[in-house]
C-alpha cells in the first residue's frame, strides 16, 4: 500500500483559525489574516476543537493518493460521502498483470497463502482469457476477486479526516483500511499537527466508542496515536 | 435481481406540489395542503420540472430493497452520495452458498459460462475451507469474486433517483446497474407517474447527453422509456 | 409558532430496524420484513442506537411545515446542510400585512416592545411604499427586519433530526429555534418513539457538551425531554 | 462588496488532470504526476468538462473572503450545501455602527435612498438603545434589517462553483449575489483558466436556461463573461 498527500490547503491552521475567529469578531478579513500570521494558533485552535466549533475545519482540505489497497477497502471507504473520489476503472482498465493484497492472517500460513495466491492468480488468468476471446472487460471483471488492488484519490476535509479517522483507525475498522486511515492522519498531521493532534479512534481524545465490542487496549491505542 | 419499492413519501406529488407552492405564495401551508389535495397536479408538476425548479422534489424520499446484484454493482451504486445505504456485510455475515451474478455476454456462451462458474464455485469453495480453518471471514472473503451477490436498502430522494437515472439508465452504464436503474424508475413511477415521467437517460427528456459515446438509437430509447 | 409534521416514512421504525438487520443477516428482505411486523422494536432499536450504528437512521424521513418563524431562524435553520428546504421567497411573494416575530426579551417589556413593534411597522410601511413607486420587492425587502416572519417546509432524515436536535434544543441555542426544535422533536417522538426516546440536547442521553458554557441544569432539561 | 481568494488547492488544474487520468490508465500517481506537470493541460481539461466527467473537479477546492454583502443576500448563499460557511455571529458580535447595503434601484433616486437610510440608521439606532437597556444582542437584531453588512468565508470545489455560478451569474439571479458571484469567477478564473473557461449563466456554455424567463440578451452575457 502507498498512501501519499498529494496536496492540502495552504497555511491550513491558519485558514481554520481565521474562519473561527470572523465568526466572533468584527475584524475585517485583512486584519484578521494578520492576527492568525506569524503566530502559533495552537491554543486558539485547541479551544475550537474542545468547544466543538467543528464547521471551521471545513476550509482545510487535503488531497491523498491511494494504491495498492483491495478493492474490498475501496469499497468501504467510498461509503464516506462528505468526499471526493477519483478511482481506477475496472470497466475501461484491463488488469494486465494480477496486483492483489494479501490478508496478514492468510500472509503469515505458508500452506493458506500459497492456496490463496494460487486461486487469486488463476482467477486472474480466466479474465485475460475471456477478455481474449471478446468478452468486455467490464464483465471479465466479475471474476476478479476482492482481493484485487485498486488505486484511487480521495480529497476530505479536516472535519471529515477526523471522523473517518474515528471510525476507521479503531481496531474494530478492519486491518486494511485501518492501516490506510493510520498512514493518511500520519501525513495529516505533519500538515496541521494541532488540528489533528488529538486524531484517531475515539480512546485518542475520550473514552472508547465501542462498548462491549471494546478492544480494551485504549491505553496502548491512546499513546500510538500520540506519537504518530 | 429483485427490486423492491419498500416505502416512499405518502402522496409524494401533492407533498412536492405543495412545498413547490409555498415558495410564491403567501397562502398558510394548511391552505396550500387543501389546494393540492384531490386534484390533478400533472400540469403544476410539469411546469416546475421543465423551470429546472428541483430542489422541491427532495422532499419526496423512496426506499427500495434490492437483492441479487453483484459487488461490482454495489460498488458502482454507493459512488452516489446523495443516498442512504444499508448493505449485507461480507465482514459479519459468511456466506454459506455461492450466490453470484453471470454477466449476459458469457451467460450467453456454455463454453465460457462453465468456467467462469466452475471459478467462481472454486473461489467460494477455498473462502469456506480458509473460514473453517480458522481464518476470519472479513479476510477469506478477499477470494470472493466481483460476481458475488450482495442485498441492500438504498433510499434517494425524487431529485437524486432523477439525477441517478439518467446516469444510469443509459446504454453507456453497465448492464447490470442499468437493469437495477430501470426497475427503480417502473416502481417509482407508480408511486410518483408525473415526476418521473420524463426520467430515464438524457435522451428522454432531451437530446443525448454523451457526445461521440452516443448508443445511436435515441428514438428507441425514449420510447421504451416513455412506456416503462 | 406553527410547526406541523407534514409527512413521514411509514412505520419509520420498522423500516429502520428492517435496514439494520439487513446488515448482519443472510435472510430475503421478504423476511426480514416479516421478522419487524407485528412485534415491538424496542429494545433493537435500542440496541442500534448505543451502538452507534446510526447510518439506519437515514432510511426514516420527516418532512414538517414550519410558518411564523422568524428570518433570523430560518438564516441559522438552512445552514443545517443535509436537509431540504423549500421556503417562501421575500422576492416573489409581497408581504402585504406586517408579519413579525417579537422576542420575549423584549415582549415581557411593554416599553420596549412598543417600541419594537413601531420600528418594525414603520419598516413594513416604507417597504410597502417603495414598492408601489415601483422599486422591486426583492429590493424593498433591504428594509425588512430580522423579526420578519416566514414560512418553510423541511424534510430531514431521523439521524439528522437527532443531529439537529443535539445542537438547537440546547439551551445554549436562541430561544426561538430551540422553540422550533423541540415542537418538532416532540412531533417526531409521536412517529417513531424509541428512535427518538433519548433525543433532545447532548445531555439528555449523556453528559454535557458544552463545558464551560453549560446552562448547569442538565437534571432538569433531561426531565423535560424524556416526558416530551 | 469586497471578495478574496483566501485559498485554493495548489495547481488546481494539474490535480484535475491527474485525477481524470487515474480513472482510465494504469499508470502509478507518480507516473501521472509527472505527465501532468511541465504540460498545459487546457485540450484535456476541455475534452473531460466537455464529456461531462466533473466529479474528478471535485478535488480542486477555493476559499473566498466576503465582506459587505448584505444578510438578505447570505441567506441565499448559504443554501447551496454543497460548500462550508463560517459567517461572522449577529448573536455574538454587536454591530457598533450600521454598516448595510443600499440596493441600485434605491441607491439611483435621492429621495428614496434618503428614506432608506433614514429607516435603517433608526432601526440600528434602536437596536443598540435595546443592547444598552440589557436587551440581548441576539434579540435586539430582530430589528437589524435584511440591508444589514456581514462577512463570511465560503469555501467550495470547482464542480459546485460551476453549478453555483451557471444559477447565480444569471441576469434571473438578484443583483448582489450576480456581482459575489461574478466576482468569485473571475477570482477563480485566474487561478483555474481552463476549469472555469466557459462558467458563467448556462447561455455561457448553451442555450439559455431560463424559458419564458430569459433575459433576452445571451450574446452580451456570453460575452461579457468569455472576457472575464
Amino acid at each position: 500500500m502507498l498512501v501519499t498527500l498529494l496536496k492540502s490547503t495552504p497555511d491550513p491552521e491558519k485558514t481554520v483559525a481565521m474562519a473561527a475567529r470572523l465568526c466572533y469578531s468584527d475584524s475585517t478579513i485583512a486584519e484578521l489574516e494578520k492576527k492568525v500570521a506569524g503566530v502559533s494558533n495552537e491554543k486558539f485552535l485547541g479551544k475550537i476543537l474542545k468547544m466543538g466549533h467543528l464547521s471551521v475545519l471545513e476550509h482545510a482540505g487535503f488531497t491523498f493518493g491511494v494504491e495498492g489497497i483491495s478493492r474490498a477497502t475501496s469499497h468501504q471507504l467510498v461509503r464516506h460521502r462528505l468526499a471526493s473520489y477519483s478511482q481506477q476503472s475496472q470497466r475501461y482498465v484491463t488488469a494486465e498483470t494480477p496486483e492483489y493484497v494479501v490478508p496478514p492472517s492468510i500472509e503469515k500460513d505458508a500452506g493458506k497463502k500459497k492456496r490463496f495466491e494460487r486461486a487469486v492468480k488463476s482467477a486472474y488468468r480466466l479474465y485475460k482469457e475471456l477478455i481474449d476471446a471478446g468478452v468486455p472487460a467490464e464483465d471479465s471483471r466479475y471474476l476478479l476477486p476482492n482481493a484485487a488492488a485498486t488505486k484511487i484519490i480521495v480529497t476530505m476535509n479536516a472535519r471529515e479526516l477526523i471522523h473517518f479517522f474515528r471510525l476507521r483507525c479503531c481496531e474494530r475498522a478492519q486491518w486494511e483500511i485501518r492501516d490506510m486511515a493510520t498512514r493518511m492522519l500520519a501525513l495529516a498531521k505533519k500538515e496541521a499537527p494541532y488540528i489533528f493532534r488529538d486524531s484517531g479512534p475515539a480512546c485518542v481524545s475520550g473514552g472508547c466508542s465501542e462498548g462491549e465490542m471494546t478492544c480494551g487496549k485504549p491505553k496502548e491505542i491512546r499513546q500510538r496515536f500520540r506519537n504518530l
